[in-house]
């Protein structure tokens, strides 16, 4: 009997994982504005030619650089946990087991990409990152990674939450970034916004606009993204295979895969991983989590979209609810997007791997059962995955199926407190998104000749 | 080369040391108000019989039950990081190890006692614990053990923290325990002071006062108390034993071992158990490290004092700034305390420990210099022990001394950025306690008959 199942730091993987190499079918290309395949030069303006290389990359293994894992190291191999309380708690005959990913400096997954591309940037003589950040998870994460290498980081923080989540900010600073509430007037596309609403919130789709503006403009500032893009999904890889690793120590392996899904990174991280053993024929399920209330997968279209809403970026072949889609104010920030990573949608498209949809009080019950069990209270985009494997432990009970399920505890609620404090004072509801306004949304989709 | 120590499951210890067996002089009793010694009857209202044992206990290794050790393993053997990045920052030849106690739920060292009360508490058929809080720390610690074992958990929180802190009482309130400002109007002494103060803010003296008034009116409930008595920092051993487990692994041992010191318990946890080696001969120095806004050690009296405010505790001999003594507001919640632990005092008084006083913002920038090489944001107590640690290094490099220093990382820094956000904002400043005020207060010491 054991709580937590810990690797050695000799055991750290030395390579990711891209899962591309065993995808049935290429990955759909990125398209321009014009319709023709976006080529790698393009995005030489604002990212390092390692990343752009691993963007396009069909190689399965690609090696971690030692000064990446040197900083890895200070959290990782992330423990394995055997979730025993919550077994108890539900009286299932399940195994559930947890990657604890809260273990980071940042609290969460982000930071094994950040640390991945502030080195490659500092490799490639870049002084500076920007980036955008909605709750603070990214960009705390980014702010980390670049004190490690000496990059400077800036921030567009939606100033909603710049306002509203002040902790984040502080701990971005605490870490030397500089953080911004956006719209700014620094930039064109900021200034632009303010001169119509100088009293505007801010929104993810502006704040990335001003980042992208910033590091296109720069020569030593270079942009950072958190998820959707392949060699973000790349990085995150890590975590599943460590994963394998400590299931071969203790002779179990998992019948179910589940993580939340919002850009896929969080999914792609723990998933893909066991996509390898799925390809070559062992019986895994792997499990994308979203809420109901911005149902990517499992009500949007498979189309090419573009991945903000202002239409800066290449057009995507992903899930989609249609980029001006405006997910409701719910608490998991992380997954109200309204596309999905590319990788994540054609496997989904291929029915390779599975998705379901829950709502978010049933989220939040789980992450306080969790907290009361286990101890550790989760973020609200973790409650995704603890809410479905729940459902699963429940159906395991029923028919008294001793199944082994994995979940991904993508990161901790020490900043979400005030989303719990709600929650158990009844204020929160459910929002089902109706299927009449993701057809709307989707009628805004691109038109691009020959689609 | 590491950056991890980590100890297996089934190395953490199975036993607490109790530094009473090895102390040349036994522990002054504690008195009652008729200068007469405490009977450990007289403690059995508020706590159960195998606490008070352990309050009196001169064993010198006390089991850890099974069950404790069971919840234990939630994050324990807490890893033992050697901190490279800080190392380099520093220039210095020290190697400098911490311990990492922020990875408990909770995110200090707080519930490694936590659970053990609750679990005594549950055996002893008791049903409710009422406890105060200031910061939220405690209360946190108690109510996520609470819910271990069953015990239902009521928090008295200083209001002006519960009005200001809203997220440490989310975090009680999501661990199911009930939380009330106070002063509140369901105790004797709430009400006495709301009847004079109606908008008073509070203070730990009137928590303190509320949760033992409430314990001691009701044969289900019981009292727990967070630091200084001798079971706590009994308890708090494990940490101090795993680390020379974990000293042992790669060959190294201290020479100085650094902790903040409030109550003493976070000091007590991990020097204790050097404490035992030196008692044989080895030469290890041990370091109490206090806030010069709090001086107890280094500028307090030794002398019999009252452990609260109101004089409602029996007295104990100690080193202290005065009952009445008022701190002023630093943001090191946990080492705002008049007194101190009578073992420590009684070590210090006998010169078999160190102590060190460093003022805030000294503490401060030691804790951003951490969180900018070490990744990981500290609680302002443990920022104490950094900047203390860091004086060391620095003494290191001048005389190219390469000594092994290691010191507690109580605690995170999650629930305190709006202090780091003053500090980088230029706002916060150093207090010095006039010696004058000092004096003032040590003339309100009780007069005891005979001492």
């Amino acid at each position: 009997m054991y709580t937590k199942i810990l690797l050695p730091e000799s055991e750290m993987p030395t390579h990711w994982y891209n899962v591309v190499a065993d995808m049935p079918i290429a990955p759909a290309p990125y398209l321009g504005p014009d319709g023709n395949p976006v080529p790698p030069e393009a995005m030489l303006a604002i990212f390092p030619e390692a990343l752009v290389m691993q963007e396009m990359s069909r190689e399965r293994w690609i090696e971690i650089p030692e000064p990446v894992r040197d900083v890895l190291r200070l959290w990782r191999p992330s423990p394995l946990y055997r979730a025993h309380r919550l077994e108890q708690a539900l009286k299932t005959p399940a195994r559930i087991y947890y990657k604890n990913e809260s273990v980071s400096p940042a609290g969460s997954h982000k930071p094994n990409t950040a640390v991945a591309q502030a080195w490659y940037n500092s490799q490639a003589g870049i002084k500076r990152l920007a980036t955008e950040t909605g709750a603070g998870q990214w960009g705390c994460a980014l702010a980390l990674a670049g004190q490690m290498f000496g990059i400077e980081v800036r921030v567009y923080m939606v100033k909603v939450s710049y306002e509203q989540k002040p902790y984040r900010r502080s701990m971005m600073e605490t870490w030397g970034a500089e953080v911004f509430a956006s719209p700014t007037n620094m930039t064109e596309s900021g200034r632009r916004v303010l001169a119509v609403h100088p009293d505007s919130p801010g929104s993810l789709g502006i704040a990335i606009s001003e980042a992208v503006e910033e590091a296109a403009s720069r020569a030593d500032t270079n942009y950072a993204l958190g998820s959707v893009l392949n060699h973000v999904l790349l990085h995150q890889t890590i975590i599943g295979e460590e994963a394998k690793k400590q299931f071969e120590l203790i002779g179990d392996y998992p019948d179910m895969v589940f993580a939340p899904c919002g850009g896929g990174s969080n999914f792609g991280g723990i998933a893909f991983p066991f996509f390898a053993d799925k390809a070559v024929g062992k019986e895994v399920q792997l499990v994308a989590v979203e809420p109901t209330s911005c149902p990517t997968l499992t009500k949007g279209a498979y189309a090419y979209d573009w991945g903000d809403s202002a239409g800066l970026t290449p057009l995507m072949k992903m899930y989609t609810l249609g980029h001006d889609f405006m997910p409701p104010g719910i608490h998991a920030g992380g997954l109200r997007y309204h596309g999905d990573s590319a990788l994540v949608s054609q496997l989904y498209r291929e029915r390779l791997i599975d998705a379901v949809a829950v709502p978010q009080l049933e989220t939040f019950e789980a992450g306080v059962l969790f907290a009361r069990t286990e101890g550790i209270v989760p973020a609200p985009e973790s409650c995704h995955a603890i809410a479905a494997v729940i459902r699963e432990a429940r159906r395991c009970q029923v028919d008294g199926e001793p199944k082994t399920l994995l979940f991904n505890l993508s990161g901790h609620g020490h900043f979400d407190m005030s989303s719990f404090d709600r929650f158990l004072a009844g204020e929160l509801e459910d929002y089902d998104y109706p299927q009449e306004a993701i057809e709307e949304s989707l009628r805004h989709l691109p038109k691009i000749a020959g689609l």
